[in-house]
């Protein structure tokens, strides 16, 4: 593995602001990437990951998965607007402050031009042969593919499609409300994490991060397996509740809440409808996820159909998983399973 | 219409707590009631609603709806643990002081032995005709029917089945968190309400109660239609974001937050599963709602195939609808379509 923070200078954004100094963390993982990037994998983070896809991705990248390093040059670089290492709320502002709920709105596109540009410095990356991510990750590798004419080869875009829709936003929206309502938040000044209101937003999210049919098989309508009873005391849980609990108590150790408003923010943004018309030759896999309740598989299927109508060789699968939405993370080697045997020698072995 | 609050005596409930002086809010439009009750409808409210059923749900009661009020009997009873006149967490407890947070977790079919006591003093009703109810109040109906063997000849359960999926009592859990996660709440002990919590809880839930393709059509991922650009701005609202923000401004005007908690559990926990052996002649008719997203109508027709295996006289209906959930209350024309035409003569006109 090597791991570098690059900087790659001013970013004028999407939203006509701009970022004077922008750091991207940056982590390389198996052979030396090939000059025509041939034998490169760029594999794009999900809302609460990092560049270290090795770590939360390791059913798909590494051995036995999909992407054998001995084989592959897997690169991860984390977003812009996160909290990994890479320019984010957390970051110094020009003022000498912390940026905190005063940086600017960002957009996929934004997040992947500080990706090209980082990848390019830090290893002279300049194209991948395939560019693969989930959710926010799929978001990316679509963005990769549609706004750079020869980026990338093969964009393999997993539970998600090229926007979001009303549910998804709303959904979003509770849980950057639930972070505004803790104290502790301070509209974003906070010296002390607001763990409370992020605790709570990660539950939201989480709501529609697994299907109906598991939150149902695992929990159905039964207390709390860590104690209580619901039946007698207002205070005390189902079961449901208790898992949703404590993802949040897992997550709040981990993620910042600023970092958690930009990045569900620049999701809500993200919609490339009406630009499907083709700009490189770039070769688009959506993947469908049964009963993901953010991105569902429908949705997910016509937007393969209407880029594959605008003249892009543009496919869809379908994974079968009952984890819903995340079951991209949740069974990795289900969906490498598929990629493998379904899309062909592209993602098997680099030419 | 007649209003009255009646008091019942003390209620054992089936947590074993129990109330010493329970108050109900009962009002009676139309006829006077039959002694035999076959001119009676027990109209069974929502989370939010209220003994006067008129006000809530007049396309369904009264001139042009389902029933007429110059044929039938209308009664509507506030819920136990509710806020419209009935005994609740804002009443006074035996010691002199609100019973706040104290007041005890209550089951549907303690809201159920409290109507039925209400009904008999406050009119003499001992049977209705008709029950029908959506949601909670759908809930409410099926317990009339399986409670008691001649409450009820016709149970109409409406966007509600004989229990509450995972799903459901995560989002109520959800909704629950973010009124504990305000400050002004005090574990219960507000003497400000607790808005911004109860407006979360109340955004959260109307996640869940409109279809997602209507959320779609009405709201897309355009700007909020008040103003402010949420691509440039994170603090700015899409459309979505702005009605539920405007659902909640209006709720937390007309609601407690404490009745919030003790209704949304007692939704949650009821469960009359393996309690399907007929106990009356009643009949049920279970209504699933298209896109209804908190009790999905696949599993309302489940339900009603269970029931009607286990004996009863059980039919299911579709009320096709792009409101989702809460299309009772936003559609009761349609519903009332449904039934006249569905249902037969018993619906029409008391014998």
């Amino acid at each position: 593995m090597v791991e570098r923070d690059v900087e790659i200078g001013a970013l004028e954004l999407v939203s006509g602001a701009s970022i004077p100094r922008v750091v991207q963390r940056v982590t390389r993982y198996g052979v030396e990437p090939a000059r025509d990037g041939s034998n490169v994998v760029f594999v794009a983070h999900a809302l609460t990951g990092s560049s270290r896809v090795v770590e939360w991705w390791d059913g798909l990248v590494g051995a036995g998965g999909l992407f054998d390093l001995e084989q592959w040059c897997v690169v991860g670089v984390n977003v812009l607007g996160g909290c990994y290492g890479s320019t984010g709320p957390h970051s110094i502002a020009p003022d000498g402050r912390r940026w905190g709920p005063r940086f600017p709105v960002v957009a996929i596109a934004d997040i992947v031009e500080a990706q090209r540009r980082a990848l390019r410095d830090a290893f002279g990356i300049e194209r991948a042969a395939i560019a693969i991510g989930g959710s926010l990750g799929g978001q990316q590798c679509l963005q990769w593919a549609r706004g750079y004419d020869d980026a990338v080869e093969h964009a393999i875009v997993v539970g998600t499609y090229d926007h979001l829709r009303a549910q998804g936003i709303a959904q979003n929206g509770a849980a950057r409300e639930a972070i505004r309502l803790d104290p502790k938040f301070r509209d974003g000044w906070y010296d002390e994490p607001p763990v409370d209101g992020l605790r709570l937003a990660r539950a939201i999210a989480t709501l529609t991060y697994k299907s109906e049919a598991l939150f149902e098989r695992r929990f159905g309508n039964r207390p709390d397996r860590a104690g209580g009873d619901p039946a007698r005391n207002i205070d005390d849980r189902f079961d449901v509740e208790g898992y949703l609990a404590h993802q949040g108590d897992v997550f709040v150790t981990r993620f910042d809440a600023n970092t958690y408003r930009v990045l569900t923010r620049a999701m809500d943004l993200f919609d490339l409808r009406g630009r499907e018309r083709p700009t490189g030759r770039a070769r688009l896999t959506f993947v469908g996820i049964a009963g993901d309740q953010l991105y569902p598989p429908e949705f997910v299927w016509s937007c393969a159909a209407r880029w594959a109508e605008a003249g892009w060789d543009a496919a869809y699968r379908h994974l079968d998983s009952d984890h819903g939405h995340d079951a991209f993370l949740a069974e990795p080697e289900s969906l490498a399973a598929l990629l493998r045997d379904g899309i062909g020698a592209a993602v098997v072995a680099p030419r």
